[in-house]
């Protein structure tokens, strides 16, 4: 039994991982940390955990977590993670980080996209990149992993097999993504007020998404060269999911077969990665580690459809699994 | 043609009487207020009305409302409305309320259920309550109009008349409400952030609702007595409608068809209450201004069940007709 | 390991309970029936389970059935149930059957309420009603649970300790609920179709909604007389949920405190039954087996408010509890 | 007063269509057809009606239609609009056609898109397209109109006058659009029944939907070469609202204020195209017939973000629009 923390646990990340962590046979959950006064059980901010979890929210600093727990989950935001991180480390724990403060290779890009200096620099470009179906070895090992944005795994995973196949073109990839609203966050915002956001759908961060460097370096890994992603969120009236629809220049023609074929072996044996014949709704993968992937050629060029519960295989599902893979565990344990 | 202001523009109220006024062929939108730096375009607020209306939301005094407008419809909140009024009043201008500020007849029971003290208590029991079909002659004849609160209009309308024929028990009045979430407001709230109340319902204010007092008030009126009403309303997951479901005790062994008589009678030759024999959906009355009732009887109880649309019959429709009544129009004119 | 069959395999209540054994760690399904020409591996039908359960949806006779499984779960309609019932039990198959067909203890008020003769009379009266929080010795013992309807487990449970305490007027109560459009079923009608019932809010087979006599039948055996429960049961736009909002009229003058003892003392020990303070919202239930109820007075009127989900605690949760109990394994594997 | 018949009136469309007519000053629905016995009030098929439209659903022949009704709205599906439409101009009537009957210039491109032989063939390519913005002189003096299809419109609008500037290459443009299920029509299927197609997102009829052929015939004209569109319809979980996300390469480098002007100085004057700079929303066109377009410039491509209600400025918005266009009124009459 695997001691666990989970920092910052009144959002929907902490709240879903809280879940999928109740039914797992070998992780116990006995740290959750919040700045509430007074200590306050966590089933008051989420009532649904009444008579399923009953531990405090606690405001505690990174030794004390660590004392606590041999693995921490933080769900704080990024800059709020890179600060604490480090001390966690140092004081033993293995940390599996929420926040986009360690997914990204170098401190410029970071800079660009988040504009901030980045307060732990030295540590980018050495932190495992939460995706075992293609970083396994080196999630096995990490004691710091760096989990996915839920956009980017829903983009990374069809792409990533036909980039190292060479089969696309790295200049000519566009990535239209709809996400329900619970990948927003708790905090309310008038674009997420219900009335607002119900019955309508609508782009937002058009060209300067904070996933789009998150995908394009990790293509490029596959790739060896940089590519360039157009990268389109939209926001869809519903609680959860994700669908991307993405159009990719084919390096030569290609058939559905064929480019079908490339990804059935990228993930063959991967127990959450399906790549189906029909066109995938979110709903056949919500509150699932699953991600759904198709693919059509239309008029020539590669549609990849891919869907997913932005909550699990993009937030706290994935995170699981990168906890079963670097305690050794079954990657499926309590995914199921 | 009538020029009109809209006091508190930014909430969806506002919004949905200026559609309706935009429509109406002899009401101007003239002056929108708002405390906005800047006095920027209404549309930066509502870009739905991007091409309709083109003028800045402004922050002005009563004296200079009145003066621009001969109509001012208030959309501000409780105690704000109360403040203004009077001055509006003063300068000449007609006014209808939306707030409940001038709902109740007496301080005491303002005092009781909004837990401050009127600041204008002295009009409070002289005010037009803005149900046309129940109260045309006092709102023909008004300088101020009181506009009923949403859930009210939804209780009202299908019990004033039994209580008026002593078909009902006055102590055995059960309300049981669901409305869609523009009833809350634009502003954001947890309670009303899409992840939390879409795909869920439940129950709040239960027993403490401020609809309560004026319910039992406006069913006194026609019962010539105080009834007490159990009042429970419940927010589900949709942007507009109000589906009321009420359960009345009759005073004798009554039948559907007897019941049903009464209403229609009651409410003959009125445009906007329909007396059905089908189960209303409150999507028949979504984005109108009538107001369906239908009848059971089961058990020997009357069941009561009313749908309307709560921004239109439940608020702004609901506005205009009383604007049409005060101002000599056909009381359908822009609402049909 | 216990071999389990699913029958009627292509509907909501299957597919939930084919989630929920997949998880189990006692349960194994083989079987999963239904009229299909050429037996087409379930996921055709659930896409959701491609890469979960490779069986093929087959039409076998009861013999078969039990032949290859210990335990039938029946997802069958009402009479399809009780033509196939007799045969399974038969054969020694223990049956949990979601249908009405073995809730009723009289074949009268099944003619009454489902126009129908019931085909297997003789074993009315003689099932037990699978709320094991109520019924578990019964249950423990049986080789056939009548599963119960969903709206029915969400009045009983608040209901039955009240009623067995005397507390309540028994010709006094008001079951007003709302339910999520799941329970409609997966046959496509206007009804449910989404433009139809999305957005909306209607109220349907007002007084005379089959779950009554259950519901009553039930608080019956509590109270040692028959009720007179008036019913209303309302469609709201979301998947799943139920919503019982219950008006009940105390027997001597009660208070909140003395409500939710009783509630209290029912349901210690109970895992699923959880007794708030807070109004819980349907959401706080939601793919869990928990059904939440409170308690207000409201004008001397207990209202109790309960809500759980409609395919879990309400139909799958609520049978694979019941299988538990059968089977002597612990009552929460595999729902929690 | 035009008096208008509305065919295959059960539809959401031909409600819509009512709706908007029922407001409309110079326009008298005098005739609503359909297949039903007995000649049942409009308002049993849609309750939304009562005590606004009082005339029966009839099954009338063409002669007897244009007898009663100067123009004539056909709602009815492709092929039975050609087989009835040659009667109604043959006998007078001015025709609308909601259908995709005559949108097609030749017979060969609908025989290949909807597999059929067309009845009445010899007329197509001398229909005038209901695009007002686009054929105003066309449609002016038109006696049948080919009423657009509602993904056309959201995609037409925005490339049009680029294409027209030779501003985007043709061979590669993509139409990534997402609809409310209104747009599937209102014959309940599985794909459309509420828990399937409610909170999730799923992309259908990639690369083979029929209005791929009509947006790239309409740009044709525009560009004076025929282009090919990717074009990819999604469904989402609403009501109504579509928004198109389009993919087009400029032909040299452009900046986005270089694109908007070329969209604003197209669209000059007309009052229901909205060139807006923020990113809009579908809900900010609901129930309106205006399209909202906006331009971005990312990594070096146009994006062109549409969008507008499918029912409206899709259906029977753009219907009316047509109607007031052909009978020489107001554009804006009944629209605004």
């Amino acid at each position: 039994m695997i001691d666990v923390a989970v920092l910052g646990a009144t959002g929907y990340t902490a709240l879903e991982l809280i879940k999928i962590l109740l039914r797992h046979p070998e992780a116990n959950v006995v740290v959750a940390t919040s700045r509430q006064d007074g200590q306050p059980p966590i089933s008051t901010v989420h009532p649904s955990l009444v008579n399923r979890l009953d531990i405090p929210l606690e405001d505690l600093d990174p030794q004390q977590v660590a004392a606590r727990a041999q693995c921490v989950f933080s769900c704080l935001p990024h800059t709020a993670s890179a600060s604490i991180v480090p001390s966690l480390l140092e004081a033993g724990a293995t940390v599996i980080d929420f926040s986009a403060d360690y997914r990204l290779d170098d401190a410029a890009t970071y800079l660009e996209w988040y504009g901030l200096e980045h307060c732990d620099a030295s540590r980018l470009g050495q932190v495992a990149y939460g995706l075992p179906e293609l970083f396994r070895p080196l999630v096995a090992q990490a004691k710091l992993v760096a989990n996915p944005g839920c956009y980017s795994t829903s983009a990374i995973l069809p792409l990533a097999p036909l980039a190292k196949a060479g089969l696309i073109e790295l200049d000519d990839i566009i990535v239209d993504s709809k996400s329900g609203v619970s990948g927003a966050g708790r905090s309310p915002k008038l674009m997420t007020h219900f009335p607002e956001c119900n019955e309508s759908l609508s782009a937002y961060n058009v060209g300067r998404h904070r996933h789009t460097p998150e995908i394009e370096q990790i293509i490029a890994r596959h790739a060896g060269a940089r590519p360039e992603v157009i990268f389109t969120p939209q926001l869809a009236p519903m609680d959860r999911g994700i669908l991307s629809t993405i159009y990719a220049r084919p390096t030569r023609p290609v058939t559905e077969a064929e480019v079908a074929a490339v990804l059935r072996e990228a993930y063959r044996g991967e127990r959450f990665v399906r790549i189906v014949d029909h066109l995938p709704a979110t709903k056949d993968t919500v509150d699932t580690n699953f991600c759904d992937i198709t693919v059509r050629i239309v008029r020539g060029r590669i549609l990849l459809i891919s869907c997913l519960d932005n909550l699990v295989k993009g937030a706290a599902g994935a995170a699981v699994q990168n906890f079963n893979c670097v305690f050794g565990l079954p990657e499926t344990t309590g995914l199921l």
